[in-house]
């Protein structure tokens, strides 16, 4: 391209597609750190799978949300594709519950089942564009995968340690959350013990209840078959705190009041109020089949769930033939940082992880300051050495503006001392670059 | 989807876009860890882009290179994209470096120059499918941008970086590699120098130098118009091992010729043979404007380059009216990592991070075992709790399996002391949650 004909493409964020500052980055990188180093230590592995899956297999999915989902989904074309190609459609993952369906099958035999796996992935979801909604994102999730069945260990364990991690990652501190915790077998049950046949459309009703008034709520369900005294008996159930106070009218109510009093039990170390049961929750009902979970702002429940899941009883019955039951749990993580990030709540500090900044004196010091910044990073310290003898108030101001809080003076002429400045407190100090600690 | 119609999808790998099992991962992970560490530790910031670009902005990418490329690129589709909607064609980037220019372009009030990032991305390359052929894959990128003109400094810390990198990572310590360096001004300046106008075509030559035989060689150069003379000046040039024998023609050989020397001066600490001199290197030359490098296997030269980069003069010139010169050097981490992976050679283990497993030698003895685990995660180690109380020979063998080298038993009894196995040489002890150690 010649100079005369030279056209500026003005750059501009593309919309939905977030990217952060690198003092932003760091605080990111934090985060992903503190989520991995959590989900390893309760025995979680980490699996990475590609960014597409065959869309035929996307499109698989069984349940109502296949159907919804469908719409969002980013298709790759190559752009210079020959004419008469056959080649499978590919798209991007909308998720990585269908990916971790398709690599479960895919593996069966190279997998030790219980399968327990993270992964923290983009995803991507085709939506329009519109103010606020991400395109591609982040999410961190965890699952356990077995075969025939799953005990419910792993049910009580997912909020343990997402809880673990909500509450201590950097800047969440002193944010209120609560994670609340269902089991679709008991409303479903007495829906069953109501003879109710219109199951999924009460659950809907239900599943809107905070959106709606107390009286549209009633009128919907009177319009969907339901008496006032079975209204009233569906909202004492709703209301309970504790699951142990439910009366089972049948085997399922039952089984599900066992379930989830058992992972409440197993939760009871934590601080109070943190985790709850919260038989209102409902959550997509068609795919979900037991222990189900979300996690809200205490004091802003309108922005939704930040953290969810559930057990689902057959991850991959698109792809084998086993029945493979599982329960996972997401969590949101672009969205969450992203909000923590707007309101001015990430502990964001420099841009650089470098602990100390070589000053480079003259350019017949260079040597030494390499040598110097060489030993230092042996030690473990990040060391940037600087490019040029500039003059050091050059220097200083660089490492200022790059947040770096240590400055290394090797000696300017022989026989002298090596000296270290503090930027925090401008105290500055002989040292040695063999036993020098911050 | 009833059960009568359903219908299995055979899950298969999607050709090019590679996945590993979960202890193949864990030494991904490895690699990564490693490689961002070595990043940080000479002051390198991280930072990350969309996985897409406006395809506008990818096509504007000047040069040759440009267009080659522009074939294999994958271009988004929303699968239901309503009729009239008007937007930007998105791509997934190919690279690392057009998303690096736009980033700087973009945020170029609020970065601080000389701007060391690295980069750490799958990249993609809509390419026709074939075996061995990537289509996903991650870069491992670091450069530096300045504003106007960047210190030579940065030509010596990438290959430095790349080195230490190379040389380190788990199963690569016996692989026998180099790193070559050479600076385009020589070559070009003595062509200048030679009076011929052909330089493009001429470098072409010098470029498949190790494929052709040397008949065919020095046909190509008499072709294209050079002298039996001036052939042997080009080929004495290209045989220097030691810049500073070259004969500096013009200002502009010298100045490739000092800078060259300068750059292999910083690495005279590094092992002999490990980085050298080769001016036989040119690499895509529309590009590239000084200092080039790449890396290639001593016993294997024909797999080609898996660490290269170089200098450029003016990095986003489509996006902004500044010069900003670079100069940077990129990993093909997927590359080399599934070349050792199929040669054996990483160091695989179990598929677990988990350090201990806490067996459940009883349901009551169930909220013992989690304030164990709770304890000794608490004290960094990862623990998997197992999930029922089954024999204790399949806790053991579900731990072998996993390879997980320690098995923590709590007490069966009251009064009793735990215990814990090392599963590597099978001997078992008493110990307390609070002290226990490796």
């Amino acid at each position: 391209m010649s100079e005369n004909t030279k056209k500026i493409y003005k750059p501009r964020p593309v919309s939905g597609f977030p990217e952060w500052l690198p003092e932003v980055r760091r605080i990111e990188q934090l985060w992903f750190d503190h989520i991995r180093k959590t989900f390893e230590s309760y025995g979680y592995c980490s699996i990475e799978t590609p960014s597409v899956e065959e869309l035929d297999a996307i499109n698989a999915k069984g349940g109502d949300g296949g159907a919804d989902v469908d719409k969002e989904v980013y298709v790759l074309e190559r752009l210079h594709k020959e004419e008469g190609e056959k080649e499978a459609r590919l798209a991007l993952h909308f998720d990585q519950t269908v990916p971790l369906a398709r690599y479960t099958a895919q593996h069966f035999n190279e997998l030790t089942f219980p399968f327990k796996r993270y992964q923290m992935q983009r995803v991507w979801r085709g939506e329009r564009p519109q103010a606020g909604r991400f395109r591609e994102f982040y999410q961190c999730d965890i699952d356990v995968i077995n075969v025939d069945n799953l005990p419910m260990h792993f049910d009580a364990e997912m909020p343990a340690v997402m809880w673990e991690i909500l509450s201590s990652l950097p800047g969440m501190e002193n944010e209120k959350i609560q994670m609340r915790i269902s089991n679709r077998k008991i409303l479903i049950g007495l829906l069953k013990a109501l003879k109710k046949d219109n199951i999924v459309e009460i659950t809907r009703i239900i599943d809107k209840i905070a959106k709606i008034t107390k009286k549209q709520y009633i009128e919907l369900m009177l319009q969907h078959g339901m008496t006032m005294d079975e209204i009233e008996k569906v909202d004492s159930v709703l209301a309970s705190k504790n699951p142990r106070d439910i009366i089972a009218e049948n085997e399922e109510m039952k089984e599900g009041i066992e379930e989830l009093a058992f992972v409440m039990d197993q939760l009871q170390h934590l601080p109070e109020g943190s985790i709850v049961a919260d038989l209102s929750i409902v959550r997509g009902l068609d795919y979900y089949t037991g222990t189900v979970y979300e996690t809200v702002f205490l004091d802003d429940p309108g922005y939704g769930s930040i953290c969810s899941g559930g057990r689902y009883d057959d991850l991959a019955s698109q792809y084998i033939n086993k029945a493979l039951p599982g329960v996972g749990i997401s969590l949101g993580f672009s969205r969450l940082f992203d909000r923590l990030r707007q309101q001015g709540k990430l502990p964001v500090k420099g841009a650089s992880p470098a602990d100390i900044l070589m000053v480079l004196p003259a350019e017949d010091k260079r040597a030494l300051a390499s040598a110097t910044a060489s030993t230092l990073r042996k030690r473990g310290f990040n060391v940037e050495m600087y490019h040029a003898p500039q003059k050091i108030k050059k220097q200083l101001a660089y490492a200022e503006k790059k947040g770096i809080p240590y400055i290394w003076f090797p000696p300017f002429e022989d026989g002298q001392p090596h000296e270290v400045k503090d930027m925090a407190n401008g105290t500055q100090a002989p040292a040695t670059p063999e036993n020098w600690t911050k």
